[in-house]
C-alpha cells in the first residue's frame, strides 16, 4: 500500500468542532489528517474523538491515519545500523540543540505521517564540531536533511559543506535579544554561501519535513517503476 | 558520462586574475567551474582564456565544461513536446515578469552546467491567471520547479496550490517603495501556507536552480540503478 | 429612509460609562453609533443599557440603530441567487481562511450598520484555486470588494487579476515568524503590481467596510437621482 | 464613445523594443496602452514610433490612445467654475508640497488616459492650514481623491476630517532621515484613526489614479443607464 | 517661594524601598522628587509613608514636595478666562484622542510638580478639524506646547502650523498594526517639515512636560529680573 | 528693529526658477526667505540674483534679509569674553566630531538668520571628555543648546547631564554599518534617560536652530516687556 | 589549584531533569558547571540536589564547584583597598542604573564562577557624570571591564574615552518605546567611535563576564610562568 | 623600545589639510598616527607629505611611525614555523571568504601599527570545513583572534567551539538581498551561543584588531615584569 498526502489542518486558532469536522470529511474522502500547531485541550478531545490518531504533546501535532490499516512507518531508531542490501531512502532530521526538540517533533511527525522513513540526530551544535563529524558517515546515507538550529542558525551551512543533498534549513525563535525571535537565524540561513540550503518560516518544522518528504517519495517512485510525471498526480488525487 | 557538480565562484567583487587561476585549479582536477554575478569585462576576458566555457550576459554566469567533452545538455524548448516513453525528469523555471528574466537566466545556467534538463515558463503572474491555467498540464511533469517573482512575490504559494513537488521560490528585488528591495516577497513567501515551498535569497536563481538539480540527479540516479547512499559520495568526490 | 453614517468609535481601552456617554449625545442628535474593539464585558452592558444595539461577539463591534426605525438591511444570504431585475449595488467581503473570520466580521458588520448589502465569500485561500474559480460569476456582480488574508496576503492581488473594481486588502496578523503579526502580508498588498487593489491596516476590517460603503453609498445616489457633489453633504450632516 | 482600460506596462528596466511590441499587440486588439515609470529615452523613441500618444516627462508616463479616435478628455482645469447643471464626476488630486508634482502627474496621466475627470489642488499642505480650509468647498464635489504626500503623510487624515469619499494616500519618497525612502509616511496613513483612507505603495501615482478612476466610471453607469453587474464585463472584454 | 526641580525617579521595576530610600534622601537635602512608571502598589506603600506626597493613578506618577510648604500650584481650569494683566507663562497640553489621557497625567503631572501652570486641550485630533479651530485663540496664549497623539501622530504638524512656539510632540503606543507600538507616530513627527516640532520617545508624557517646563522657568526669570546665566544654576545647586 | 521669522524652502530637488519666485514674493511682502539643502549651483544663481542674500556653502543654505537693513547678527567668537553686564541669550551650538560640522552650519545659519546668537562648541566627543570639563563654565551661560553627535549619538545625554535647559539634539548620518545611517543615534538620543533632550529628524541642523531661536526670542520679548501671549503673534503676521 | 572553565548550560527552557543529567556527567569527569537563565523553581531543586553548588535569585544563575574544594574566590569589596604589592588581575563590572541590576549578576556570578577576581561599580550613569570622574582611579587598576546599560547605551563609550583596555558593552533591555528592547543600545555600542569597545547580546551578562575572564586567566599565566601557547590547552581538556 | 598607542583618525570625509594637520600635531607629541578609511588620493599626498608613513590601498589605512624609528613590526608570515622557545603573544586574523581582504587588511593594519604580532588565516569558510581542521593546531598558539566573515557569518561561533581565547568578530557587508548589508551577519554573531565571541560593527576591521591588541600588550606587560595597574597608564600618557 501507499499512504497518501491527505490534509493538512493548521490548527492555531481553530476549536475542536472545526478541527474534527474537516478531519470527518477527509475520512468521508479515505483522507488522512494532520494537524499542526494543536491546543493540547483540543488535541485531547480529537484522540477521544478519533481513536487511531495520534497525539504529539511536544510537537503539538494530531494525526490521523486509515482506520483499516495500520500506521505509516515509525521513525528508524538512529542507533540502529542500516541494513546496506536495502535501498531504503530517508530523511535526516538534526538538531543543534536540546531546546530545537519541539520543532523537530513537528518534522519528524509530519514525516511519518507521510510514510517516510527518519533518522534523529539530536545536540549537532557548532559549538562541539566533534558530533558532527561523527555523525558524518551516518549523515551520508540521507536523500534529504531537515536542520534545526537557533541563536546564529549557523548549522545548516556547516552541516551543508559535508553534503550534496539538498537541506531544508528550519529556524527557530529559540535564543533572546538580537536573535530577534527567530528572524536573525532567519536570515542567516538565506544568506548562506552554501548552494544547497533553502530555508522555510520560523518554527516550521512541519514545513521542512514536508519538502523532504515530497523528495522521498518521488526517489521511491523511481526507484519502483513509475514514470516521473506519475509523481504531480498525487495532487490530482488529493 | 555523467557531468559532475564542480566548483561555484561567486564572482563579485573578483578580478579576472583571481577567477582564473580557481578554474585552471580545477581544470587540472578534471573538475568544471561556474562563476556567478560575474562582471561582465571580467567574463569576457574569461572567454578569451577558456574558449570551451560559456558566458551568459543577462544571468552574469561563466560555466566551463571539460574541454574534451560536448556541453552538458541544453535547456528544453518549452514548445516541444515531451517524449512519453523516456522518464526523463526535469526541473520547470517559472517567472512571474519579464523583469525577473536575469534571475532566471542564473538559474537556468546553474542547471544548464549541472547536467539537468529545464523546462521555462516565463511570464505566469498572477494578474494574469489564465497562463497558469494554460501551463498546468505541462508543469505537472516537472520533478521540483523553481519559482522567480519579485513585487509581492504571490506566485510561488499560487503555484503550490496546483503541484504536490518541491518548489524552491526565488524572490526578486524587482519593484518599489514597500518591496523593500525584495524582502516584502522573501517574507511572503516564508509565511506561505502552503506546504511545498522552500525560500532561497533575493535573486538568488544560482541557488534555486542548484537545489533543484541535486533533486534531479538523486531521482536520475535511482531511476538507473544506484544506491541511495551513493548520492552523497558526490561530495566527496568534490 | 436612508441609514446615515453615524459615529465610528473605537472601543480599545475605554470603558463603558465613556462609550455609552458618546452613544448617548449621538442619540441626541439623532446619529447612530459604531463601536470597534468593544471588550465583551463592555458590549455586554451597552447591550443592557441599549437593547435595540447589536453585539457581534467574534467581530468585537456594537453597533446602534435609531429606536424608531427597523435596523438597516442585514448580510444578503450569498447561496440565494440575486434578482437581475434589480440594480441592487453591494459589497464582497472575500477571505482566505477561517482564522480570517473575526476580521470578516469586523467589516460585515460596518457595512450591514451603514446599511450596505453584503455578500461573504469565505475560505478562497490560494492554496484551493477551485474555490475561487467556482466563485467568480457571482463576484463579477459586486461593486467593490474587501479581501482579508493573512500570512503572505497572496489573495487580494489574485482576486484582483479577475475583477476591475476597487478592492480593498485588509491584511491580517493571522501566522508565525516571517509574517511579522501582519507586516508581510500589508506590504505585500502593498507591493502588488495589480492595479486595482488599496490597502488598510492590519486587522483593519471595519476600515475596508467603511471604504467599500462609501463607494456604493455614491452608486445608489447616482442610480436614483442626486448630483455626483450631493454626496459629500452626508459629511457636513454628520 | 468610452475610453476603455486598456493595458498598464511598469516601464522600469524595460528596453523599447520590448513596450513597443507590447503596444503593438495591444494596437492590434483595438486597445490602448500605458505606459509608467518610462526611461526619458525610451519614451522619445515611443514618441517618435506611435506620434499618437502622449509622454509625461516629469511623471514618466506614456499612454496611447486608438488613433482614429480623438484622445480621452484633458484634466479639467481647476481654476474654471464648474457646469452645475451637468452631473459630471470627477477625481480630486491633491498634493501636500511642490516636490510631490512628479507623483501626482503620473495620478493625473492615469486619469486622463483612463478619460476620467480630473482637478488639481496643489501645495495643500498641513504647515498652511488656510489653504485647505479655502479649498474645501470645490473639494466637497469630487467622488474620490488621490492625496499625495511625503515626510510625515499627515495630509491625508487631515483632508479625510473633513469628505466622506473614499481617499487613495500615496505616500512619497520625499524626505530625509526619519522618512525612511516614504516607509514613514506608509506607515502613518495606515495608522490614521480616519475611516476613509486606503493607501497604496510609495510613489504609486498610478495606483491611486487608477483607483479612482474605477470609482468615477461606475458612478457613471450608474448615472446613465447600466446595471450594478455591468462594470465587470469590463475585465472580461479585456 | 520658587519650586525647585528635583530628582525624578524612573519607577518601572524600582520597589517600595528602593524609592522610598531615594525620597528620603532627596528630603534630607530638601528636595522634592517625581516617581514615573510607579506600580500602583508601591504608590499606595509610598502615599502611606510620605502622606504631603501625591499619586495620580492614571499618569502612574508620585509626586512629594516639601513638607513646610503648600504643594506646588495645581492646573489651570482650561474653561475658565485667562486673567489678562498678567504676564502668566504657562503651557498648553494637547491630546488627540481620550486614549492618550494616561500620557497627558504624567506630562501633567510633571509640570505640577516644577511648579508651572498648564492649560489642558483634550480630544483636538485631525479627524475633528473643528476644534483645532476653535481652540486656537485660547492656544496662541502659551509659551511652549506638549502635543500627545498616538496612530498616525498627525497632530503635532498641525498644530506648529498655527503657532510659533516650540511643540514638543509625544507619540504614544496607542494604535494597531502599522503603528508598531508608537514607532510610526515616532517616526512621523521627526519627519513633519513643521521647523518647530522637537520629539520625545514614545509614551514619555514626563518628558515633553519637563522639557516645556524648563522654557516656562526661564522665562519667568526673565521676565522678573534675573540674567540669563543664571538660568542653568538651577543644576549645580541639584 | 526685530528680524522676522520669514519663510523657510525646503531646497531639495528645487530649481532655481522655483525658489527665485518664493523669495520674490515674500520681498513683496517684506519677508525674509531661508533655503535648506539648497543646491550649490542654484544656490550661486540666487547670489547672483539676491546679491545681498548669503549662501554658506558647506551648510547649503541660502538666507535673504530685507535688503535696506544690516545683515542679523553673525555669530559670536567662541574665545571672546561675554559682556557680563548685558542680559544677551544665547543659544549653545555643539558637535561632537569634525565630520558634523556641515549639520552645524545649518543651525547656526538657521539661527543667525534668526538673529539670535550662537557660540560654537566643536569637536566635544565623549572619547575625548576632558574637552566637555573645560566648556562647561561656557556652556551653562546658554539659554538652549543644539547638539550634534553622529555614530552612538551619545553627546546629548552626556550634555544634558551637565545642563538644565533645552537640549535639541541632532543625529547625524555620520558613521557606517551598525549607524543604519543616523537611525542608531536617533534612535538612542529618543531613548535617553535625560529628562531635558527632546529630538529632531537625522541631519537636521534646521530644525534644531529653528527651535532653540524660538526660545532666545521668547525670552527676549520676556526681558525686554512683552506680555506672553505676544509670541504667538509672530505666526499671525507671517 | 585551578579553577577550570567548566560546561555551561542556558537554562532556559530545560527541566530539572535535564540540567541535573548534565551536571551529573560533568562531574563524572570532575568538571564543573554553570547554568544561566534558569527558572527559579528549577533552582531550588538543583540546591536540593547538588547543595554545594550556588543559586543566585537575581541573576538566575546556578554554579557549581568541584564538592572536594572551597568555591573559588569570591567578588572583591568594592570598597576594600587594593594590596599594591599584589599582581592581582582582575575585571571591573560597571552599571549605568539600578536597573541593570541583574545583568550585572550574570555576569559577576559567571566571573566567580571562573575563578576570577571582580570590582563592581554600580550606578555610572552619565547622567551623573560626577561619579564616573571619581571612580576613576580605581577603574584603572582593572584588566578589562564589563560596562552595563540600557535605555540610550552611552557609558560604554564614555568609560573607554578614560580607559585603554577592553571593554565588553552589554546591552540591557531596560527602557521603553524607542530602546526596542535593548536594540538601541545594542546597535549604539556597535557604532561607537571608541576603538576599545566590543559588544554582546543584550541582557548577556554571562558572555561579557566569560570574555573579561578568559583574559585574566591568560594574563594570570604570563605573569606566573605559562608559555603563550598554553592557554589554548584549557579548551583541548574540557 | 615600545611602540604606543597613537591617535586613531577616522578619514571618512576629512580632506588632506585637516588630516595632515592632525598627524603634525601628534608629530609634535611624539605620537604616532593610523588614518583608517583614508580616500586614495588623499593616502597619496600623504604619502608625499610623511614619506615614513604606510598607505595600504586595499586596507584603506595609512599609519605613521616616529621617523627616527625602524617600523613596528610586520605580519608573521603565516606558513612559517613559529619558534617554540620563544614566548611570542600574537594575534589570529581568520577569514571566511577572498571578498572579506580589505576588512582583513585594516585589522592588520591596526595591529602592525601597534607592534602586535599578527598570524593570518585566509578563506577558512564553513562550506569547506576541512581548511578551520587543518588550521587548528597553528590557531591554538594565539592569545586573541579577529574573526572575518560576511554573508551568515557562521565562522565565529564555528571557530570559538574550538578555542578558549576571547574573540573578536567582525562581520562585513559582503552578500546580497537577505545580508542586509551586513546586518544579517552582525545580528548573528550577537546571536551565538558560543561564550567566547565579542562583536564590532560591520566592516570594522580596525576595532577587531585594535582590542585584540589591547590585550597582547596586556599579555606582554605581564610576562616582562609589569604590575596590573599599569596597563591603564597607557592611556593617561596620551
Ligand atoms: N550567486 C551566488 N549566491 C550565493 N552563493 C553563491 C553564489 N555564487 C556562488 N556562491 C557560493 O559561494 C561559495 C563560493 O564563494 P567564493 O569562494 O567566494 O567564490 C560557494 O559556496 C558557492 O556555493
Ligand atoms: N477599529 C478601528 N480601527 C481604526 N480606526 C478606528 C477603528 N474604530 C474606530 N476608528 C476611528 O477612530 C476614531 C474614533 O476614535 P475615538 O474618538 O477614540 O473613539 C474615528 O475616526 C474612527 O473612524
Ligand atoms: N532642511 C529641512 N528639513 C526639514 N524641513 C524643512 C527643511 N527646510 C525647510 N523645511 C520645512 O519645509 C517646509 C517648506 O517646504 P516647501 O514648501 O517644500 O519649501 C517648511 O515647513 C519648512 O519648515
Ligand atoms: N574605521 C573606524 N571605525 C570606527 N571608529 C573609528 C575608525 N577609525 C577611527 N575611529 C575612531 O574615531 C575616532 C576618531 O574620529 P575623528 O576624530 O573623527 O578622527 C577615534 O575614537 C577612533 O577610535
Ligand atoms: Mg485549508
Ligand atoms: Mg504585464
Ligand atoms: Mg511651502
Ligand atoms: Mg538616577
Ligand atoms: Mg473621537
Ligand atoms: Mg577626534
Ligand atoms: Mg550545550
Ligand atoms: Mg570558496
Amino acid at each position: 500500500r501507499r499512504c497518501g498526502f491527505g490534509e493538512v489542518i493548521y490548527g492555531e486558532g481553530k476549536d475542536f468542532e472545526l478541527i474534527a469536522r474537516i478531519i470527518d470529511s477527509q475520512i468521508a474522502d479515505a483522507q488522512t489528517s494532520l494537524v499542526t500547531r494543536v491546543h493540547p485541550e483540543v488535541a485531547e478531545k480529537l484522540k477521544s474523538r478519533f481513536p487511531h490518531g495520534h497525539h504529539h504533546v511536544l510537537g503539538r501535532t494530531f494525526r490521523t491515519h486509515l482506520a483499516t490499516e495500520a500506521p505509516c512507518p515509525a521513525p528508524i531508531d538512529p542507533s540502529a545500523p542500516i541494513d546496506p542490501s536495502e535501498r531504503s531512502f530517508h530523511v535526516a532530521v538534526i538538531t543543534a540543540g536540546s531546546t530545537d526538540a519541539a520543532v523537530a517533533a513537528e518534522a519528524i511527525e509530519t514525516l511519518t505521517w507521510m510514510g517516510v522513513a527518519v533518522r534523529v540526530f539530536t545536540d549537532i551544535g557548532v559549538a562541539g564540531p566533534q558530533r558532527l563529524i561523527h555523525a558524518l558517515p551516518e549523515l551520508r546515507k540521507a536523500s534529504a536533511a531537515v536542520v534545526i538550529a537557533g541563536m546564529e542558525g549557523a548549522l545548516p551551512p556547516v552541516v551543508a559543506g559535508h553534503l550534496s543533498i539538498p537541506i531544508f534549513a528550519v529556524p527557530t525563535s529559540v535564543g533572546y535579544g538580537a536573535t530577534l525571535g527567530g528572524l536573525t537565524p532567519l536570515l542567516g540561513m538565506l544568506s548562506s554561501c552554501a548552494a544547497n540550503v533553502a530555508v522555510v518560516n520560523i518554527d516550521a518544522g512541519f514545513k521542512g519535513g514536508y519538502l523532504a518528504g515530497t523528495i522521498i517519495r518521488q526517489l521511491e517512485n523511481a526507484r519502483d517503476h513509475s514514470t516521473p510525471s506519475e509523481n504531480s498526480s498525487l495532487k490530482e488525487s488529493q
